[in-house]
């Protein structure tokens, strides 16, 4: 996977380290991004998406690794939410990623080989800290713009409280500003799952040229139920067989849900990193924003003059509705200008990524508005 | 596993032969039971008692493996509902099952060697088939009541479909006319947990002496978290650090849910059969009462005399409510004397092995109020 090739690229020389929150230090630092749109004049059309677990820079358009749509195409080009004719569209992998950002399959300067566990465990804080030198090194000031769903949504909040004045405006969706104990407990069965793997090699496969994969597909597979409702599986498979008129009373894929989910498990080891999985799925575990002001969300806000707009959807159990309110208490407590909608979805977590006209017209709207605020033209 | 002594044990020759759903024949046949009580003179006041998944015949008392108290010791015994002074109690370990009853782990007495995949794939009728089979073997003709909960509860209804005339009254608890593709979802994570594990030496690990030990505790970390309500986990485990005040920024458990589920997977290990697991998640999953019925529900329990009384918990998402309310649908639809009872509780699925009140007064004035109806005098 690190040897593919992977759009832009930053590279930041060994004097500009990514100092970590756990004491760690990242250099030289890689961050792989891609660009849609282009930068007005003023610099004042920028908007940082940022992407979930295992999303990456590929918003729009074909995704050259997979060669499927990039994750948020539905949201993402001209005439879309997300106006590639308006606006300019920056996209990172996260630090700790596998699709071009240093990341634990990154060789470590200091032994030559592949990180592995010896890379820092990063946080969400770190995620964005490698993002504003990413927005710096573009020459950009203030973003028009932060959005990002699950643990995009996590950094969205993170950007606006750390850079307060950097964010003109910001969406978190379906996310929390605080991982429960449920997506901690499901994160480690995923982590287990990897590390019982004895192609993990404690985390050296890549020098063994071996790799994890049964273990990373049945992390993945176990992650994806909890990204679609109950609903949505029973309208999809319910109890339908694969190819077959009648059960065969073995252990073979019988019904169709085995068979997605198997397919899912085997899709996702092709394309994405064993350990970067244990970053990311870390990262999220870490997330307490209120923990680094006093365990007070609102203190986190305080004062801010970010327009936000916060989304959930109603089928949602990973990140449910709760955690969206909670945030907006926490603006509402510090003044801030939010809005805030729940869709009606039966499609569950994932929903924000999928076809959702509410949520379309939810952010084109809120775009337009904050657009209007700012003082943006038409493609200007 | 195979090797440690269970309690009391019938054994069916070869020609009393159990044939299964899938055409498998497993003969010889043992069935690892315990009672609890005094069966009275006109065997009037037997009660099976159906367990979960890895559950066992230890309903009471202490279970002689774990050394713990058994899984329904809080509602059977001297003056508790399943009173022990008043009613005969049977549990059997279900077949396919690793605690006494013939299973994977149990010689193949054609090739001398334990069974593993040459197990036959048995369905949730074929364990009430191999129940009835030790009923009969008690000189029981009728049961006053079958009972259960989950797996458990599919027993019951089962019983009350196959044998209308020998159930009195039925407890289907927190379980499901049929297995939705969320469930068979989280029993395929499992069952390629288990399965990913080279231990698992295609379920020929006994004869190899190893176990797919890493394979089956990640299998029951992932199953644990859907016995658990999210406002439970977080009730009791919240965020909170494992004997640290601080993270570590590791892959270290650091929360006290990491270590919570590590302890429960290393736990089940020791106790439960890798290939059992296989088996009886699949016997779930193949689950589906109204498709033996030609699709409708009703007619599995048409003309039914039974009394039933079904169960379920606010919390419960892994057999939801209206799961049992599709039962209650079906047994209306027939007539059927039914009660149901939706007991409010946030400890998810598995409250109906926890104490309860309330459900344990809803148990008690059923089993009383059948008693009566039955003739049956206390203590006799």
């Amino acid at each position: 996977m690190s040897g593919r090739p992977h759009g832009e690229s930053a590279l930041f020389p060994v004097e500009q380290a990514l100092v970590t929150d756990g004491g760690g230090r990242i250099a030289p630092l890689a961050i792989g991004f891609q660009t849609y749109g282009e930068l007005n004049a003023d610099r004042s059309n920028a908007i940082l998406l940022c992407h979930a677990l295992t999303g990456d820079q590929y918003a729009a358009g074909v995704n050259p690794v997979t060669g499927k749509p990039g994750w948020w195409d539905a949201m993402v080009g001209p005439g879309k939410p997300f106006d590639t004719d308006k606006y300019f569209l920056i996209c990172s992998n996260v630090v700790g990623g596998c699709m071009g950002s240093t990341g634990p399959s990154s060789v470590n300067p200091g032994t030559g080989k592949p990180y592995g566990l010896d890379f820092p465990v990063v946080t969400i804080r770190d995620m964005v800290r490698a993002q504003a030198m990413l927005v710096d090194h573009l020459g950009i000031e203030t973003l028009f713009c932060v959005a990002g769903g699950s643990m995009g949504g996590m950094q969205v909040l993170q950007w606006a409280a750390s850079y307060p004045e950097r964010v003109f405006s910001a969406m978190p969706i379906a996310t929390a500003a605080k991982h429960s104990a449920q997506n901690i407990g499901f994160n480690e069965v995923g982590r287990q799952a990897v590390m019982a793997d004895p192609d993990w090699r404690a985390g050296r496969y890549l020098e063994q040229s071996v790799r994890p994969e049964k273990g990373l597909a049945v992390a993945r597979m176990s992650a994806h139920i909890t990204y679609l409702s109950e609903a949505a599986l029973q309208r999809k498979f319910g109890r339908k067989l694969q190819d077959r008129s009648a059960p065969t009373f073995s252990f073979d894929a019988d019904f169709q849900i085995e068979n997605y989910l198997r397919y899912q498990g085997v899709a996702f080891v092709e394309r994405f990193d064993a350990n970067s999985y244990l970053f990311v799925t870390r990262a999220c575990d870490y997330f307490d924003l209120a923990a680094d002001y006093g365990g007070s969300l609102a203190r986190a806000f305080k004062d801010t003059t970010t327009r936000f707009c916060v989304v959930s959807f109603t089928s949602d159990w990973l990140y449910p509705t709760s955690d969206s309110r909670a945030i907006v208490h926490a603006l509402n407590a510090g003044g801030a200008s939010v809005s805030f909608v729940e869709i009606e979805s039966d499609k569950g977590h994932d929903a924000f990524l999928l076809h959702e006209p509410m949520f379309i017209a939810t952010t084109r709207g809120f775009l337009e508005a904050a657009a209007a605020a700012r003082g943006l033209r038409a493609g200007a």
